[in-house]
């Protein structure tokens, strides 16, 4: 039986690509496109609501589905620490599915980095990201995941244009942000020493390829019990 | 106290980067240069028998060394399936460190490799090494290493320059080998699907690396009980 | 004005690719798409007939519209040299606009590779190209023109899988075919000596920019006397 | 007959390496290693200065030999304008041969790169550099050059960790570098539009082939007319 689905943020690119993506699916079904100032009626035959809103909207999502049992699933970048909380307190409810990048790949490298980040403990490390020019935001919410799972040797972020070249400090991880052209998503984590390189790379082809992981995160959290879940869970290992 | 170190191979192009990279270490000392024919005599005072010669001789290399008690770390690649035996014959007796790749950043690659093979169970892969123009083999041992390392779920192997692109069938890992120029060695694992791609490559600045790995090796591998080690137990993780 | 364009092979890959991207550009008009077993009948009102068919049905379409006085563009590949001297015939009475490729990208690596190689004339060559799983051909005729540039200093070409790698000869210029995934183009070229390297990479994000490409050929191409265009009329340098 | 050489700032890195590279050709000989305080006595019988000090120290140098009628060569980054011409001054009295980069690979670059600017008018472009983490400035004297050469087409230049991602403008060109283990140096250009991607990367293996590149522009500029010389007087197309 299909999955029914709502979507938040249904205009938006990401919703779009998320309804595009859902008639290539043979077991989702897109029922309701929820734009700013639309309800969550009660009305609304779904299995889960899908958010790819901006992060006061993604709160008021996740209320809404916790206060009617709704599974919910987002994708939203920028949460303060304040509102991820608030989406844990949802968590208690119903299942929440969060991840900053739906991707196969990007979840099986955060899984594996920070293991790599501690055999390779004395290495520099640098991250490059790529977007497409319109992209507003420097760096990428992915790029920020990425670095979260490398830290865990204790190295400090820095973000090259805030702080300038010059501070940086040795087992700081360096982050540059390339805009240009039409790219859909590109991440590049290098260890470096004094004898080898190691590069890492993770290309999207296409947005796509995000709107197949969040429908496939959808399919994921539907009869689950209350709890928080990421990439992690869809990742066989 | 500084560990005390034999080369076999002493002459050969690796062996003499042993020697060069021994210089720069404080805690180890190379006492003894062996080229083909040198016996390894009773008089000589070593704790370690580092080997870059060929398989044939690595196995004589070993048995001696198992016959004196004598810890025996080997960086040669092409032993056959019997020659491999005969060295895990010796480890019964003696310490034997074996690694066809003696760099850290490969070590812990083919330490997550299993774990990415597995998450991205559906995806096309491709390898590809280069090295410079004066290489002898093609594929390199490292390749192989790494092809072994990925071929968890089942996939079969496939060299390209041997079988030919039309015999490819789905699942198989192509290698590809670059030849040119002063490379001291490049691998790139590539996984691709019909929305991402992730490419994992290394890259050895020079054979200086290779070296010290040896070194860090033989140290390892003194004082150790008998037993098969290789570069899982030279990195934390 | 807008110009008025026919698809030859229209039900195609690349077919329905340019009628797509037609529909974004206002000076271009798409009114006739053509499939196998239709005649470019004369009550057709077009400028140009775009073609992306296969090398037999290329040549009957370009005498076609020889007959008729009809400008002509066309992507096929694999034309043989006889096939390659009936569409210059056809380029006495009509303009007759030619690429194995038609980025703007590769046009422009076409114009500086000769420079390059001859600026390069000592070191090794390699090619890369990579596509998706399903390109039934390899190497991509991309790889064959780059290769015809590379080759001004006499290199010879050598296309691995077929001859295997033992065979290369100093200043040969191999040829790598990745395959896997959904890449829509890539091609990498390797220029190597002892002490440096240089990678010229392209990647088309998608087959659009090889319709638009077309596209921009047709208007360029239209009004034109006869002649046998390619990329480098369209590129300012 | 050799040519007898003279290195200014000899027991720096660059004139070590210079030294160590001349003993490999058998046309160069080092006669004299001039450091900090050491005059350029007229018993010196050299037929060309070499230098890789630091701007003011050049300068000087590069006045003694214009006294002294001596061909020079060097390969200083930094000079200010009123250097540079102090320089050019220098050149009307003496052959001159200066570049901020010896490698014949960054010189062919040096020559296409206005080519493909033009050719790719309206594409985004970013330069990424990478060098080992004690080079002490950024971006690299090299990676300015390569800019200079793309700007061709008015492009403003744009240095992160300067201005910051915000005030980037478009045609603006980015540069980032990286900065982390033994990197002997990298250079990428990216352009980028919509639809593709080119990416031109130059890497040195080590810095032996800049010292080889600073030797060969010796033995070219000794026995010509006055002058200023620069990498493509080197390379032939």
């Amino acid at each position: 039986m299909a999955t029914i689905i709502g979507i938040a943020g249904f205009n938006g690119r990401m919703g779009q690509q998320v309804a595009a993506a859902a008639t290539s699916l043979p077991d989702v079904v897109v029922s309701a496109g929820l734009n700013r100032g639309d309800e969550l009626d009660d009305s609304l035959h779904i299995d889960v609501l899908v958010d790819f809103t901006a992060p006061e909207a993604t709160i008021e999502r996740a209320k809404a589905c916790a206060h009617r049992g709704l599974p919910f699933v987002s994708g939203v970048t920028g949460l303060s620490p304040k509102q991820l909380d608030d989406l844990l307190v949802a968590s208690e409810t119903i299942p929440v599915f969060y991840s900053r990048n739906f991707s196969i790949g990007i979840g099986a490298l955060l899984r594996v980095l920070p293991e790599l980040s501690n055999a390779l403990g004395g290495y520099d490390i640098e991250v490059i990201e790529a977007h497409h020019r319109h992209k507003a935001d420097a760096p990428s919410g992915t790029a920020l995941a990425l670095v979260e799972a490398l830290r865990t040797a204790q190295r400090p972020t820095y973000v090259h244009g805030r702080e300038g070249t010059a501070s940086r400090q040795p087992g700081d991880i360096g982050i540059h942000s390339i805009r240009g052209g039409g790219n859909s998503g590109e991440h590049t984590i290098i260890f470096m020493n004094d004898g080898e390189e190691i590069r890492i790379g993770h290309r999207a082809l296409s947005r796509h390829t995000f709107a197949l992981g969040a429908l496939r995160a959808a399919c994921f959290v539907v009869g689950r019990p209350p709890g928080f879940y990421g990439m992690e869970h869809l990742i066989d290992i």
